[in-house]
């Protein structure tokens, strides 16, 4: 008998709408070529409409309703001019990674075919690995205020919060995951010369939970270092772990670095998989190019493949992203504007399903 | 009469003793071409030298010692075979900025002449800014601590600490910067979307003082974007502003983007004058090349234009960058190993001097 996936899906706003479709072609056809099932049942809150009509990102039972799922297929979360960006995101996606407890938010960063990057001299082949960034606590608190406020003598306080259950958790996760790869080698982000509570705490945690995994090679750079070695030294990264904020800047910068930023994709992942883990491309809902139909729809596609690796096919996730890669080497006249073409968000589409499995 | 400027040498470790004194040669040759004289001191704390036989960074009367001077004109510190990392730099460097209220950090992000960047495409004259960095609270505090510690239930908490007046004098400072310069463009690094307390509070007073510059364009990013348009757009930049961590960040990627990580100089900045300002390249004391004659000291002494730019003397700060670019552009055999030569610190130096003015 085989599998079958729930997928709750969201489309959420801008090019979201108009990426998830593309992505859904890409994943329907890689359970026709590999055996498997998918339910899919589209929801359309998370979105600038849903709070318009209702005053609210999400409906009172959102979350018994999104839990009977497997995964969470995510488009995009913002539109500005109708719902101010704070309540947006934390009325969605930073809700969800708190209370589906994702603690590990997962970015490959590679370089493709046929993707050109701003980079000189580098090739597909070069670089390829992968940001574990934690996603639960960290520098993202809404813990702190203001004294004297509103007067010259303001003082304004934000704490960071880590936890060792927190910390020390993303951390197995990302030695797990080095231990899995060829390289086994894991780079730790931190600022401990700079920020001295927090960061040596984390860099002691590195030290302790990597006692248990002496076949990981590890070395750490403090932030501003490596976000230098990630433009001068790309090919040196294999697995590289850091905090929520660190994570988020590294991981927008990676795929910067490899000119994927428009087309790649992120995981947030509950790895014990007691709730379900959401895949989101990391570009958002582009109002600039929103309606127009030429939004690129590889990051929501190769999401998909992620979302497969999770659930557990990683043929099919293979199969998916051989696929982007494939069409991505062919002419570029089939591809969208920012890569070049003058394709639209369903040509391209199309084209990568067609090539799924084939 | 001409002027006479009292000057704090202090050359620290590594690499440090190595460049100040070709810095030191610039600096002079400066002063024959252009009608002032310099009294320089040097001194040997703020060195792993000194912690060695002190066992203290800096001697108790440090503070009206250096207050007798108009600037200080410093090497790098840091030698952590000897002394811990965050003894040296809390115990030197972090503490002048605050002693000295040097709340200005001001980094150079420039496509240089002769220097060979990552980038692929750029040419000298596309990418010209500087970042602005609070120097002198923000993430950078000792203000936190743990409890449960050693526990599972570990619990590690780290205050971002700002305030009105620290806040708003920096990016009052921006603000000028930016209408001094041909551009008049002000970006501000924020995480208004993730940090909930202190980024909006950045936000809010980037639009209250920007009301008093309204001849200054602005716009903002989120730390994670704009990381990620220094690679992909760094000719949109003219002035960065951005808090401590966020500018530590920002100012290594910079130069990074530029190839001029190496040579890029950073001046700590009392813009009252009321305590003297700190100048030192952003390169650190390199171990791994120290004591070989082959540093590069161009950071040491576009640093020490950088000074000369802050005492009054902005004619001879531009003859010592006119001196830089020249040999720069001229044949690479006479530049350091770094830049592709096989010159020696001194022999790049004196090259160097031989042009100032000439
Ligand atoms: C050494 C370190 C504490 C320092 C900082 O982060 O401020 C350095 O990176 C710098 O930028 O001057
Ligand atoms: C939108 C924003 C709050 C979010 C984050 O910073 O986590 C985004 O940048 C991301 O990386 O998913």
């Amino acid at each position: 008998m085989s599998a079958r996936y729930r997928i709750a899906v969201i489309p959420g706003d801008g090019i979201g709408r108009e990426v998830v479709p593309e992505g859904l072609r890409c994943l329907r056809r890689a359970a026709e070529t590999h055996d498997f099932a998918l339910d899919v049942v589209e929801f359309d809150f998370a979105s600038a409409a849903y709070w318009e009509r209702h005053g609210t990102m999400l409906p009172g039972d959102w979350q018994p309703t999104l839990e009977a799922f497997d995964a969470i297929y995510f488009g995009a979360v913002g539109w500005p001019a109708v719902v101010p960006d704070h309540v947006s995101l934390w009325g969605s996606l930073l809700r969800f990674r708190r209370v589906f407890d994702q603690y590990v938010n997962l970015r490959p960063v590679r370089l493709l075919p046929g993707v050109r990057g701003p980079l000189a001299g580098r090739a597909p082949g070069d670089v390829d690995f992968v940001v574990v960034r934690e996603n639960t606590e960290g520098e993202y608190s809404s813990v702190g205020g203001r004294v004297f406020e509103g007067t010259e003598r303001e003082i304004v306080l934000q704490e960071t919060v880590m936890t060792r259950h927190g910390v020390d958790r993303v951390l197995r996760f990302a030695f797990e995951y080095a231990r899995g790869r060829e390289a086994r080698h894991l780079t730790s982000a931190t600022k401990s010369n700079g920020i001295a509570i927090s960061m040596p705490y984390w860099d002691e945690r590195v030290e302790a939970v990597g006692r248990d995994y002496p076949d990981v090679d590890r070395d750490k750079y403090h932030i501003d270092a490596l976000a230098a070695h990630f433009v001068l030294n790309p090919d040196r990264f294999d697995v590289v772990v850091a905090s929520n904020l660190f994570g988020d800047i590294l991981s927008d910068l990676g795929p910067a670095c490899t000119g994927t930023l428009g087309i790649a994709p992120s995981a947030n992942i509950n790895p014990e998989r007691r709730y379900p883990s959401l895949f989101e491309p990391v570009h958002g809902s582009a109002p600039d190019i929103a309606g127009r139909g030429i939004a690129n729809p590889i990051g929501q596609i190769w999401c998909g493949a992620m979302m497969l690796e999770h659930l557990g096919e990683p043929d099919a996730a293979a199969a998916l992203l051989s696929a982007v890669e494939a069409v991505l080497a062919g002419p570029a006249d089939a591809l969208t504007p920012d890569l070049g073409g003058a394709g639209t968000t369903t040509q391209l589409g199309t084209a990568i399903a067609a090539r799924v499995g084939s």
